[in-house]
């Protein structure tokens, strides 16, 4: 018997590598935070003595999502406006009250509260875009997640920095600080090309090619960029960018709804990410985004909350949800952005864009154990036909009982609703599994 | 003090009568299933003793969701089929389950699973669309709920009638079976123009004159449905149905997705109903309906879930946070369906199209207490800057916590997580009551 600090038991693992495998009755043997094994439940309990053992005979086991764009500080502004045209929101409350807030200690314990939103729907890794970002790592830290935080670079002077040399000479002091760091990864972070001018793009561009780092920036946002840029540039958008050298496979273009067809074959050839952030998109209504254009283009696809002020809320799953049902509608075609792509997109989609994916975003053996349990076992979710398809369209973030990060459990929960006046919950659970069976016979 | 049987206490009441109010500090008195009183926490305790006291300091109680339209025992056959096109999805899967199925007994429990799923997410009335309504009442009322049961219509043969004969004088019996009933109320449920003949739907128009019940009907679902009308009766659907005497106020035209400006005119002056499903008119890619032009025209708009095989989950929440923010992005406009008016038809817009109004869908001294309590003291909504606002957007059905239908509590859930590795959630409640203060002064 070999000792290992956890062992998982549970009645599904999908792995998302391989593509489309659903286990059953499986184990994940976990030890100094890395995925040891991958096994039958009955092999795993003879082959490991494991310090503490999770048993779960109706949950499935799933990386943990990578939300491709946060703003997690934002929690603590959210609520503010709602309803509100755009510019009134951004200007009338979104602005002031970030004017009358923001500093360090804001950013970090809007970011911790954050955090134990994230923790709570089974966000094991966020890819957050706010000013302060030291602060922002020091509470999704504290939440026990990992992150990528931003150099943010933008046109106008915050409580951070004055202007473009001290937005761009912070940033990449920000990346040296957290190199090799296997918690706190960076980003640079030009904030959309409307906000940022070609100089401090290039900058922008030279430090991403410096120290390999991704461009985390919103892109092709409102039909009033593209148009904007076409008058201010003569180009659109993703030209721009090509022009000034950030077009290339470290570019995650956040939100991409005003992507042209000819975007999206430049972005293909490029091999750079898109970050689809359904629910902000049409709280603001801002658009649809072509993501099934973007899927069948074979452009890396990652999925983000965007910050609770325009969501409100951070529910990786809900949000995954909607980006499957919306790029259904959109496309007219039901078959498009089918389970498996989507909950590819919301795990290893995001950790590809942020060039994690050696350690994180999938359940794989030597990679980092970072997960969820989800419990299929409710009336939320039974009878159990399709785990992956029930995970996706009928279980909700309610249903994630478990969140670990390194192997560390950063999340409980008791899932389970009480039903006073009717009977046991056993007894509905019996009544599924009698109609399923005769389904199949 | 007068004895009464339930003093429920939150921090706010959402009554949506009056619109747009919140109370803060307030009780809701209960007796004999009625709301007897409404009033500060402060008074209610001097005033009534009551046998069973709730306090809720960090959540709000609204009227209880009414579902207006769902297929419970659905619930039994989903997760078949996901991600294929229409006509597979039903030929080769959905048709054939419910072939083999199909029975009272199959109607009875899946009702019953899928009222246990509605419980849990503060569903407290569901009007049904399915076969055997009497059984379908019986699960229903078995996991607490109240129901409007359907006498269905439809042109082929199914287990529970042969042909429209049958249908017609089986849904004639239903209605009578159940008239006064306080919990089970009838619709009278001819399938969809194109399922029904002219003859049957102006008997359906009969029924629903002579009886008074509703007109529970798919209509304007697809693009092909009004194609096909045009082609095969030479009149849109809406056309059609007000030739034959079904266009009033007692129609219920759930989806309406393809609804024309002249549909919306005609149905807006004979005062109809309109039942939104958005996550099912998504996953089935049917297209997005002009929910702020029903809205704009003063339709009475109600919400519904649709069956679980087609959504897959009856969450009313989520269904009405995702009708919120498709109207708005389908419409262009970030002001379309404001939170009151959308929280007011998930709940008092449906009971209006059911004719129940007078007994449910609002908190009201009077009216039944129907009512369900929602946690907002968790990191899923802190700082709470407008309660409203972030039950639709913010929280999530996981909030819902207690749900009562007749002043019978019929679900309890423990809705906290606990985060083994960081702070205690109070810790955090501070911190984000500390920075909405601030925001404040």
């Amino acid at each position: 018997m070999e000792l290992i600090d956890t062992l998982i038991e549970a009645r599904w693992i999908i792995p998302i590598v391989p593509k489309g495998v659903i286990l059953e009755n499986s184990a994940l043997a976990v030890n100094a935070g890395r995925i040891v094994d991958i096994l039958p439940i009955e092999t795993a309990e003879k082959t490991y003595q494991a310090q503490k053992v999770f048993r779960f005979p109706t949950s499935a086991l799933l990386p943990g999502f990578v939300n491709l764009h946060s703003h997690a500080a934002m929690n603590l502004v959210r609520g503010l406006g709602a309803d509100l045209p755009l510019m009134d929101w951004l200007t009338k409350e979104i602005w002031p009250a970030e004017g009358k807030l923001m500093s360090p200690e804001f950013v970090a314990e809007g970011s911790w509260l954050a955090g134990l939103e994230m923790a709570a729907g089974g966000v094991t890794t966020t890819s957050d875009h706010y000013f302060f970002p030291k602060s922002a790592a020091e509470g999704l830290l504290r939440a026990g997640l990992r992150c990528a935080v931003s150099g943010i670079v933008i046109g106008f002077p915050s409580a951070w920095a004055k202007n473009d040399t001290e937005y761009l000479s912070l940033s990449e002091a920000l990346i040296q600080e957290y190199e090799g760091d296997p918690f706190v990864h960076t980003t640079i972070a030009p904030h959309a090309p409307y906000t940022v001018n070609d100089a401090a793009l290039k900058r922008c561009a030279e430090i991403s090619d410096k120290y390999g780092v991704p461009i985390h920036m919103h892109v092709n946002e409102t039909a009033v960029e593209v148009s904007d840029s076409l008058r201010d540039h003569h180009e659109r958008p993703i030209d721009r960018l090509e022009r000034l050298g950030l077009l290339n496979e470290r570019l995650i273009a956040v939100h991409s709804v005003h992507a042209s067809d000819e975007d999206i074959t430049k972005m293909a050839a490029a091999h750079a990410s898109v970050c689809h952030c359904p629910c902000s998109n049409l709280k603001l209504a801002s658009g649809f985004a072509p993501i099934a254009k973007f899927l069948k283009a074979g452009i890396n696809l990652g999925i983000g909350t965007d910050g609770a002020a325009s969501n409100d809320k951070l529910d990786m799953l809900g949000e995954t949800r909607l980006a499957a049902m919306l790029a259904k509608a959109v496309a007219q075609d039901p078959t498009a952005a089918p389970v498996f792509a989507m909950l590819e997109a919301a795990t290893l989609g995001g950790a590809r864009a942020l060039r994690w994916d050696a350690d994180i975003g999938s359940l794989e053996i030597g990679k980092a154990a970072d997960l969820f349990a989800i419990d299929l076992g409710t009336p939320e979710s039974l009878p159990v036909a399709d785990p992956a398809a029930q995970i996706l369209y009928s279980a909700g973030r309610e249903c994630i009982t478990h969140t670990w990060v390194d192997g560390r459990l950063i999340m409980e929960k008791h899932a389970r609703a009480a039903y006073p006046q009717t009977d046991a919950l056993a007894a509905v659970a019996l009544c599924a599994q009698k109609w399923q069976s005769r389904l199949k016979n």
